[in-house]
């Protein structure tokens, strides 16, 4: 039998989009490095320069790969300029990208353990331009991670990464005052209420809710799954990424609210 | 040399989308039970909870990709409910989704060997959501599947699955009534009428028929296979699904009759 | 460890689109004659029947994956008449596609070396179709080179391979005359003129620049990166494919200007 025990991962995530050469270009340097690598697609379809969205994706998919992965995650407005390109090291995993929050949730959730800018330009490709650290710097970091290369040999150690834009929720008595943090492709509306907050409020399984957008007022029920509401009825849940979330049965959410990411909703049990 | 003929490949079939986690973290749970399996995607284009669409889509790939491949095809929207998650073994390959039709055609074209539901909680996720069983469920199994796990470790042998949810044609005397079920990438117009119903109107080798859409009547002959008609021109024929299909020998059907997916078509035998 | 230094890549780049069949059939093909391939899609998103654009994406990509990759290139409106089927080695690749200019700015990038047409039919699927190469004579070459076989035993030798109908800018004094040749997804404007040319009408470093398209005069500063420019601004840059592009900082360029490709641009020089 074959040794492949030690196979190594390494995800993208950018909002480069799947019709230029970009993301292929990173898939090409990072193999003619290492030849034995698996890259699998976060996505390449991030809103584009929405950092805060792609944390938001970055810190639901980090958990489910295995341990030792080297995720990259490049949303880059700032891309030519003093933001630093950084290597994270969770308790599970490795994240390289830009310093500008896009790592942050992902990390809070596997756990900080050490973090390095990336200077040393042996790693880099020669020749770096101005416009594309995601071909020049993080591909070639990443492969060299997966080589075996030492965090310290990169840069310079450092304490603190920045955050992403975030507000919080608002919890008084029985009412959740939250913000649309993300609408999935089934147009459920994800929500920056973490699921322990709902408890809080004192939400249990069919309890009634009123529900005031921007738009709409309306009432809903609190399930533990799609399915326990009627074709094509609202409904508020728990999503399996862990955020309170407002959907409709076999339906389009967003849509029907007309809501948007950023947008406020409360909530207050009757 | 390395020994890596046994290299496995799992296929994913969803109607996911590609700005979401569903999928990746889909290829994360597989990759961290089997680091050393391949990933190959079928689409994750399939419109919103349309088994039927996707029950199509498999059945024309399957037979290109290696025998002992595990296809999962996971369009879904009765997750959490009482539909079973199911494993079936074809004379070539392994079938894993949800128990609502999704697998039908493809499993018809391979030749239908064993299928078992899934129960084996060993083989899960820990703590399954209600919402999202291509996680949970159905990624583990495939996983497991290229591990060598028996088929009966899974759960109870089952003797029939599911057919899709196709509407049903109205036959009287010599006049059939139907549906575009499907139009092929050659632009061939699948109806919803299978073989067997289109001998009851009396439909033998180059007989004529009155064919009428919304747009158009005409008149074609029903054969064996396209090369039979003459090139260009439109015939009749089951196809290698085992449904009623329109066609223009070497030409585009769908395009010339401007006929769409759910549209009816009626056809009446002289 | 395991011997894989050898394994080998083939790249697909097409029209065909994420929605179908096609794609991932051409993938199964593959795998079914070489199990250890590694596949890698440059892109599906090809603007469909435009061997142009397809052209400037494959020139763009080749030369940033390891020597030896296989790249498959298919946008192919001739499919089924007498264009030939032909494989291309360069210095660094191997190129599989139809002989209508769809490879030609790669193997200019890479340097040919020699071609071949392919005709030996026992390296094609059996009972091969008229309307997809492809999956029938492009997939399976693609393989069968992975696995050793030797050029000359494909078909016979060709001296040249045709062009794309690019058209060449004008340079004269301190002006310009440029077209449209690709809008990336970032809504940059990429022009036909190469970074070298630039030099000739005297642009440096924030030199102001006068653009006009056929629904817009504007002055504009070169630039070495979208950054030096203030946010929502219009700058000129050689972009990192060595082309001269029209870009706004954190913004779309193409939107702003409403122009497309093949669209005619003139810069002068104050």
């Amino acid at each position: 039998m074959c040794e492949l025990e030690g196979r190594r991962i390494i995800t993208l995530l950018t909002d480069f989009g799947t019709e230029d050469m970009y993301v292929p270009v990173m898939k090409g340097v990072i193999l003619t490095l290492n030849p034995n690598v698996e890259i699998i697609d976060l996505s390449h379809d991030v809103p584009k320069f929405n950092v805060q969205h792609a944390a938001f994706l970055l810190a639901q998919a980090v958990s489910y790969f295995p341990e030792g992965t080297v995720h990259v995650a490049v949303v880059d407005p700032s891309v030519g300029t003093t933001r630093r390109p950084i290597i994270v090291k969770t308790k599970r995993s490795l994240l390289v990208g830009p310093d500008n929050g896009i790592l942050y949730l992902a990390v809070r959730k596997e756990g900080f353990e050490s973090a390095v800018t990336i200077e040393n330009e042996s790693y880099m490709l020669p020749g770096r331009s101005k416009t594309f650290d995601g071909r020049d710097v993080f591909s070639p970091a990443s492969a060299y991670l997966t080589m075996g290369k030492a965090l310290e040999s990169f840069g310079l150690n450092i304490k603190e990464i920045e955050k992403p834009p975030f507000t919080q929720p608002i919890v008084s008595g029985k009412n959740l005052v939250c913000e649309v943090l993300y609408i999935d492709g089934f147009g459920n509306v994800v929500t920056n209420a973490e699921g322990n907050l709902i408890q809080k409020i004192g939400l249990k399984e069919k309890s009634s809710i009123k529900m005031k957008t921007r738009r709409k007022t309306l009432r809903l029920k609190f399930h533990l799954t799609y399915g326990d509401a009627d074709r094509g009825s609202f409904l508020a849940l728990v999503g399996s990424h862990g955020f309170f979330e407002v959907a409709v049965n076999q339906g389009n959410a967003a849509d029907k609210l007309k809501v948007k990411v950023g947008e406020r909703i409360s909530f207050s049990l009757k």
